[in-house]
């Protein structure tokens, strides 16, 4: 009897094909346009950079609205929009919902675009 | 009489601020989420992706429609907005127009991405 050990498979990750590199296929093009979408917003990038730079990079969605000018609603919109995409993400402690920026996530994308 | 000297401005490029290292301006989040919109889109990644990957950096508009399966003038509008983005520059050559990569363009945006 032959044992079968799986091993985890190392996938390709499909957003991290550099741009400039190589060609890449139409559905890397689309994942990697997904991420720049989700930042090609004035208001997105915005809360981003103030969560980026909060200590712990993790910042209350209470202290996000007043720099924006915008209600909490459409902040929370935003908000969801940056963590669907993977760049924050939301744990909820209290009556407030705490956004973080996810490591890494930035540097990867930054990767897809160095030349 | 004073000589007046002129030096050269150093402008401080409002694109190049880094997101994730000090929050910023909704001046410079605007200039920063127009150059990611510029990238959000799928085909607008493909096309940057061909053309960054040609030799020379530089690709025919007449080898940029096949890959994409649109046609020439839906190929052309998008080539418009990455070359208004500042990502591609466009030399008329013959009948044809080519894109070439602008040099750093890429860079610079990972530059403010980075973490």
């Amino acid at each position: 009897m032959t044992e079968v050990i799986e091993l985890p498979v190392i996938q390709q990750d499909s957003c991290c094909a550099p741009v400039a590199s190589a060609p890449i296929t139409l559905e890397q093009a689309a994942t990697t346009a997904g991420l720049f979408k989700a930042l090609g917003d004035p208001t997105r990038v915005l809360l981003i950079s103030i969560v980026a730079a909060a200590e712990g990079q993790e910042a209350c969605v209470c202290d996000l609205t007043e720099p924006t000018g915008l209600s909490q609603p459409t902040v929370s919109h935003h908000l969801k929009i940056l963590t669907e995409a993977g760049f924050l993400s939301r744990t909820r402690r209290g009556s407030w919902a705490y956004y973080a920026l996810v490591p890494g996530s930035l540097d990867r994308l930054a990767t897809v675009l160095a030349e």
